[in-house]
This record gives C-alpha cells, structure tokens and sequence, in this order.
C-alpha cells in the first residue's frame, strides 16, 4: 500500500468535510460517500453543465463504469499509464479453495492466489466506453456526433491523502466525433464554455496547455510531444493545495480513436475526437474551498445560479 | 471465460433492445450501454421509488461502487458469495515490467502476472458501504436511521447472454437501521409499497419468499435456514424468461451487519438491520417486455404514472 498522507492544509480541508458530513470516510484514501448537501450542490453543477452544451443537441447514452479488457487492451492506455488502470479479479476454485480463501481473509493473509483475471476493467475515462459504441453503427452521418455522456464513474490508481484526489470519481463527459476541423472548434467552444460557468459559480480559473501524467522515463517524451502540440488544456482552480488543481480538461486526441476503434467519416476517412471532461467532485469541493463550508454563506450569485432555476419536467410520451 | 448464452426468448429480447437503441453492446455479455430513452424510463422509474419513500424522511447519502477490501473481508460476504464478487487488482512494477505488459497484452498473452491485489474491491451490494459510515457517528439516535442511498452501481460475476443479469447494474436501495422489530416494519411497508409501483406501471408482480444465491454445497443449508426464517423475499415479474425475474428485494439481516460494524442502538444494544433493493434496469427492462419497445405504445395509465408529475425544483439555500 502506498502512503498517502496529505498535506497539512489537505488534511484540515478534508476533516473539515467530514465534520460538516461531506465526505463519509471508508477507511481508504480517495474513497468517500458523499452527504446530502456535497450530492445536491454536484448535481446542480451536473445540470448546469447540461444546459451549457444542450444547443449542441448531444446524443445522451450512459455507460456503466466497467468495460471489457479488450477494450482497454486495443486503447493504447495500458501503454501511456499502466499505473493507473484497474482489472477486475474473481474468484475461480473449487469449494476447497473457497474455504481456503475465506481463512485467509479471516487472518489478513493473501487470498489474491484464488483469483483470476476477468474479462472486465474498471473504466479509466468516461469516454472510452462510447468510442466502440459509435463504431457499431457504421460510417457517421456528415457533421458527426456530439454525446454528453452524464457523469460516469472512472477510476484512477492513486490513493492519495488529497481530498481532491479520488480513486473513484464523477467524469462529466462530453464528446465529439468528426472531422479535425470540427472536434477542435467544439473543443474550443467548451474551452470558452468552462471559463464562464467557473465565473458564474465564483471560482478563479485558469486555462493552461497541459499533458497527461504518462508512465516512465518515455513519459517525458511523450507529455514535451503533447504540450508542443496543444493537446490538452486544463482549468485549473484552487482547492487546498499550493498549486491549482485541475478541474476540467479539453482533450484533442486527433484520429487515434478513430483508427484504433476503426469510426469513419461519412466519405469513408478515419474520424477525429475530443472531449471534455469535468470532475464534478473537484469542482463541487472547490466551491466548498471558496466559499465556505456552508451553503448559506456562499455569495448570493452563485446560490442563484446554482439554484435558482426552476426545472420543470413536463409529459414524455 | 463462462459460457454466455442465454435462451432463443432472451437472445430475441436482447436483439430488439440494441435495434431500439436501448441497449449498446460492448462485447461483454452484461455489460451494455443504454439509450436516452431507456436511461429516461429509468430516472422515472427512480423518481417513483423516491417519491414512495419520501415520508420516511430518509438521509441520502451517495457511496462511490467501490469498498475498502477490508470491509468486504469483515462483511462475510466472502464465505457466502466468493464466485460473485470482483477485487481491483492493479500494476506494480516499474518500466521493464510495463513493457512486458504492453507486449503481452498487444499478443493477446496473459499480462495478470503484473498486477497486485489493491485494497479496493467493487461494491457488491448497494448497502455495504453505508453500514460502517453509520458506525462510525457512534450510537443510533432513538428511533433508529433510514437511508435512501439513490441507485448506486453494484458488480456482480455472473457474465450472461441474459439481458436481465447484467454484470453491473443499479441498485436502487434503501435501509433501515434500528430495533428488531422497527426494522422488520418497514420492510413489510416496503413491501407493500414495491407492490403499488409494479402495479402502478403495469407489471404482473409476485412477492415470494426467496433466498440468495450462497456458493457450494454448504449453500444449500444456508438456503434453507434463510427461507425458514423469512429473511428474504423477492417480487417477481416476467423478462424473456420461462420462470418470472426478480427485479426487488427485502431482506432482513438481524444483527449480522450491527455486530460486524459495530452498529449500536441509543440503549447499546447491537443493531438490526434490513435493506430494500430494486433492480432498476431490470424493472426498466421488465416495462419494455410488458409494454414494447416503443414508450408510444405503453398503457397510457402507465405513462402518465411515470410522466405526468411535473417536478419543480425551487431554491435551496
């Protein structure tokens, strides 16, 4: 196991949450429940997000957080951050071995020799599961696809006395498959989107070139390769921690998805994706930090924007 | 890897729901994405739930689908449920290693040698996680508590070419924690309740005396034991099946899971305990099977259950 304490500051903000019912510790780092006030304001957040990408009438389909090991396999991730990834381990044995297993456990002796590896992984972007989802379909309809994927569940490998830094968090996802030209103007567009909902909400971000936290010495390489290339750009705001910390990114990942899961263009070439991604605990824990424990202390704006907007749901069908 | 196939009704039902768009296959069997219209009869379905036990005046806290290994260890779910559950295992090697991985997954060799049993394992069912976030605040106020913990993603090893046993799926679940006597009312008001939906949305529902799954041949007793006490019940209705599926159930645990986490009552007694769960895409499913695949064809009292009620959302704080 590794050790993950935080700093002092992280670890006053996090008992802060918990005594404020925010965060429901489980005994492991990055992994909390989460109280009633914390889920409320994250999906308030979550429906703010909708509206800011519902004139791009965005297919709406949901994913669960696992997908198969071949999917990961063919991605290229296992590539770029091995570190991270999560596969899914059952039981495999007969009724000796199960018994085996459970006086093992009974002593905090290694029962991992009964398990073996499965044909599911825990999903490490909420994106990953869409792309083979659209290839299904065949060739795409000229203009391509615009999904908003809700927020998923993704995991990352990474405890961490960060409260900010959770092994298993909300994703909100969005996505856009088509030519380059149009997977970076929307790219942008959100880019300008983002930046506004952090003001309207009262948070100070930033948006900088940035690279993913690739594995190894050939890491290096390839985060100088991605940053020269504007790849990626994330917001960034603070949230207890000496530097600011990602909120959201913007991730151009040209036709790499498109060729490995084999999405066309209606004229037959090799389709380009984006997404953007909003980690709606940090943002929601970011309010938390800015504003105040207390959601009657938060300044009167950002309640409103929050809250103020009656959502009215009228006959489906 | 298990066989997979389900019956020539399932495999037909199954088909339909990927031509309607309400089921994406991933390549996994139990593992799908869903459509915007199945994820829309879902969220009402989980709004009607809400809404049922909304006069319990519930606390909502929201659990992430993962558990510290350890509370899975002392759970005892192990001895009971060994062939379902699921551990994350992940890398711990450094860039040799890595390579290797790489490689053997690109040949389509066995890359588990690489990776090492974490301390997370994925929840296996949705109450888990909240039993020691209730100890942890110290003695029960009188009266108890009663959770509605939403519809939390739940993992079970059970890969099927039957649509209705999904790998992961949401369990929509409630839980009372208090006296013996407090616990097995609500579970029967529950049950009262789980009735009025079913019928409410038009599903021939069957409350029945039922037991779980246990491993082995040991198993069998435990069965027994379980259905003698009525510890358990399911309601049933029909998905693409020759027998009717369980799509809820209400169990009683005694004071299994008060005296593993040390759950006491204000007086210091140990804890009852019982939870209700309902399978929300399985009750989604069981609504297509009944009704059809399109929502334009359901009874019209059914619609109008589930989309008539305008929901107005006012500000909160």
């Amino acid at each position: 196991m590794r050790t993950a304490v935080g700093t002092g500051t992280q670890q006053d903000f996090l008992q802060k949450l918990v005594r404020h019912g925010h965060f429901l510790p489980s005994g492991e780092p990055g992994l909390y429940g989460r109280g009633e006030v914390f889920e409320d304001v994250l999906g308030r957040l979550d429906a703010l997000i909708t509206r800011a990408g519902a004139s791009d009438m965005p297919e709406r389909p949901r994913f669960p957080p696992l997908i198969p090991r071949r999917t990961l396999e063919k991605s290229g991730y296992l590539k770029s951050f091995p570190h991270l990834c999560g596969v899914v381990f059952s039981f495999d044995g007969n009724e000796a071995d199960a018994l085996d297993l459970v006086e093992r456990a009974h002593r905090g002796d290694d029962w991992s020799t009964h398990l073996a590896m499965s044909d599911v992984v825990l999903v490490p972007a909420a994106c990953y599961p869409a792309y083979p989802a659209i290839a299904l379909r065949g060739p795409l309809s000229p203009g391509g696809v615009t999904l908003d994927l809700g927020g998923s569940y993704v995991f990352r490998h990474e405890p961490s006395g960060d409260p900010a830094r959770l092994q298993m968090f909300h994703q909100r996802e969005l996505v856009r498959i088509g030519s380059a030209q149009d997977v970076l103007d929307w790219r942008q567009t959100w880019m300008n989107r983002a930046r506004t909902i952090c003001q309207q909400i009262g948070l100070d971000a930033t948006l900088e070139v940035a690279s993913d936290p690739f594995f190894g010495r050939g890491g290096k390489l390839l985060s100088t390769s991605q940053r020269e290339q504007c790849l990626k750009f994330e917001l960034l705001v603070p949230i207890a921690s000496p530097e600011a910390t990602a909120v959201s990114s913007f991730n151009a990942h040209q036709e790499h998805f498109g060729s490995v899961f084999g999405i066309q263009l209606h004229d037959g070439h090799v389709a380009s994706s984006a997404c953007v991604g909003f980690g709606l605990e940090r943002i929601t824990l970011a309010l938390f930090w800015a504003h105040g424990m207390e959601i009657r202390d938060w300044p009167e704006h950002v309640r409103n924007r929050l809250w103020s907007e009656v959502r009215v749901t009228t006959v489906h069908a």
